[in-house]
């Protein structure tokens, strides 16, 4: 490379991070484990483009109100001098998984019905960096597409429940509802057309509580420009509390409370009862413990797309995480492509940066800067047999590394595998070679053994479990 | 999602692909066998960012020409508006991954060496779209940094051979070469200082022939604008044309005449020559079959940055390929960052669309749209049954799917495994569940009988496999 200008400083722009081997590893691992479940239930991969045409993202919503990133190409130099004369925005990056897989299941109505896909992948957002939050970062999602059976949803609670439970975590419970209760409150109290501003007010109830929730439902406008404020009526007041008093109840006692409660109106609120009845005794039924799952009305998730069933999930030890996996039913999804077309979704997503701040302090992630097994020392001209011995070692199924940094000493040899914490060494000086033999060194005992090169893949494996 | 408007077209750019299931599970595979590779000889993941900022992607070269995406952030429907004006071409979308590698080293000086990582990943090029080239593709890099060693230049001809077979492939040829000569004797005919061009020229040589290379050495310059002849005098033709001689002899012919060729010049030519003595030697010894490898003194790698020993790989059957799998010594890695740091660095790169044609060509990547391995049915009231079996027959190792489509019929639900080709149904009906079994139907041999569900694994595993 011809180098104009050697004062490049080597740095990331700010919200984004580069995963090191350590964490990539530990991704690399939570990614397999994730893959695993997915496609024990037949959901397949799926990998869309990372670029997407900006209408595609937006929906041609002229109120579309997130922050995108939007590429044009650049050729070369020249271009670059006039960047700012032939800006094309046609193109962004996406900012979830969701949009491109409606675009796909628009796009290739030839993709058999129900659509069962996952997708890892990067998604990228223009928010402003801050503590915790990134610019570019992984989701990990899983949809159902074209079914309307309550069987999806129960799979969908199935699958969060063993993906979990395949990471490590036990001590977790699903928390669900369905937005049909939530609009057939805000129906019942005379919100359903402003069920958006109702829905943000619900959500808070976890910071501000019952009565903080019942007072700003109440609050009158400040002043004509205050679009927020709801105003409720004292009656309406009255019926939302009685909703709310609901929540801190047993399972029976909510599915008996909010039939009641929606005994004298039909429509959505009566078509929730029925899914929330249905999901619950089918839980039951398939022998889903019942501390892991749980009825919880002030589930709401603040996207306004969810049209039936919600779902969250929290770790009982870390209930301030959040929620760590989500997801719920949605059936407009193609609707920005195709007009009415109202095809059936529901799926849920992995919080992975909570998941792993979780893992992390759970100790169930690898904590390592090396995936090999084995180091094979060398010596000055013979090292073809360290290349030879290595070889055999992975032939036997182990991940194994020759040593070829400048310094030959024997010290700098066991140095370097210690630095990398590697496990075991394998000495072949001239001695060993001679007689047909290595040395097995397990660096955390210290021990050293002499062993042929077969006994010592066997015992290597052993030791490691592999 | 509230759409403002339902004519969005489910498009993606041009030169852009998505991998619907079939490619994607195909993919997958892949990956995890080259992943596996890579790993057994000690190499770890890296997972950099996708957009780096622009002066790390340019190197802050004046006369970068590669076409390169940019990419700037619009904050909702009102920036969009203004995007002309506030133009920020500060980051740009990676189009490698040895830049964002070079620039990791440069900021983690910390990283233990020999570092040696790998990383799977897309790519953008800004590039016009056109038949066969994308604009967004996965790279599938690994490169040893630190290691001047002869040693890491033959373990990535070691890697190279076995990822290949690892795929299936076996009939493959890596020829390789080092820069050293080419420069040596580019020195020898006086073009030191022209390099650049003198290599262009010598790349030709498959589509020119010796005679054409010749030529095209000896042109004189059409007019005082023409930069690029070369106006070699007769001598200097004559050396070249000795020099090309040798490409076409055996092995040991090639290293005991570049030996004379290099005779009475110093410098890169000899240690070119030493270079290529000594990876031979190592291959020889290390036992990898002699036709598995060749020494081809055309080799040059077009990128001007390599330094030393250059690698291709040509499947023998399909040379029309070209190289699917490249790479090379290049010692000035992170010298954009820190001047004169040379720090030294080897590697290879998977050609992933050729490689992809090659082995979709030979039946070496699986053709399937699914990765389900049992479909249980459903009967109307006993749903529930069908999932517990479901779940059974999944703990015992299985990627089973429940059908959960609006059509119940027996007809509906073979149809759905027939069309998403699962291999294997398994039909709980009312008087197998009564009765503590189930029917497995082999979809291909249409083959049914009645079994408990623990047999039911154990056969479908078996018949699978698995």
């Amino acid at each position: 490379m011809s180098e104009k200008n050697t004062s490049i400083k080597p740095e990331i722009p700010g919200g984004f991070i580069d995963l090191l081997p350590e964490a990539a590893i530990a991704q690399e691992t939570l990614f397999a484990k994730i893959r695993k479940v997915y496609e024990s239930f037949g959901f397949v991969p799926l990998d869309t483009t990372c670029l997407e045409r900006v209408d595609v993202l937006t929906g041609g919503d002229e109120n579309f109100n997130k922050s995108i990133f939007i590429a044009k190409v650049v050729r070369g130099a020249e271009d670059k001098k006039a960047a700012g004369s032939e800006w094309d925005d046609s193109l962004g990056l996406r900012f979830d998984l969701t949009v491109p897989l409606s675009r796909v299941v628009s796009a290739y109505p030839e993709l058999i019905k129900p659509f069962k896909r996952y997708q890892i992948g990067k998604v990228w957002r223009g928010e402003s960096p801050q503590v915790g939050r990134y610019r570019e970062f992984y989701q990990c999602d899983f949809d159902i597409i074209g079914a309307n059976s309550i069987l999806a949803d129960v799979e969908v609670i199935q699958v969060m429940n063993e993906t979990l439970i395949a990471l490590g975590l036990t001590n977790f419970t699903i928390r669900f509802n369905t937005r049909k209760i939530l609009n057939g409150l805000a129906e019942a109290v005379g919100c359903a057309a402003r069920a958006k501003d109702f829905f943000r007010v619900i959500d808070k109830l976890d910071k501000i509580g019952v009565d903080g929730v019942l007072a700003e439902l109440a609050r009158q406008p400040e002043d004509a420009a205050d679009q927020t404020a709801l105003a409720l009526p004292e009656d309406k007041i009255k019926k939302v509390a009685e909703f709310l008093q609901l929540m801190d109840k047993g399972q029976d006692e909510i599915l008996s409370g909010i039939k009641d409660f929606f005994a004298d109106s039909t429509g959505l609120g009566e078509a929730g009862v029925k899914e929330l009845t249905e999901i619950s005794a089918a839980l039951n039924k398939i022998g889903l413990p019942p501390g892991r799952w749980q009825i919880d009305l002030s589930v709401a998730r603040g996207l306004d797309y969810y049209t039936g069933p919600v779902f969250e999930t929290i770790l009982n030890d870390m209930p301030e995480l959040g929620s760590i996996f989500s997801g719920g039913r949605y059936d407009g999804l193609t609707n920005r492509f195709m007009a009415d077309s109202n095809i059936p979704g529901v799926g849920a997503s992995i919080g992975l940066s909570r998941l792993n701040v979780a893992l992390n302090k759970l100790g169930l992630l690898p904590v390592k800067n090396s995936v090999t097994d084995v180091l094979v020392t060398v010596s000055e001209g013979l090292e073809m047999e360290s290349i030879k011995i290595a070889e055999q070692l992975r032939q036997a199924g182990l991940n194994v590394e020759i040593y070829y940094g400048a310094d030959y000493t024997f010290r700098a040899q066991i140095s370097f595998a210690a630095r990398k914490n590697v496990p075991f060494v394998v000495i072949a000086g001239e001695d060993e070679i001679k007689a047909g033999i290595v040395q097995l060194k397990n660096m955390s005992t210290r021990e050293q053994k002499p062993l042929k090169i077969g006994e010592c893949a066997t015992e290597i494996k052993n030791l490691l479990n592999k």
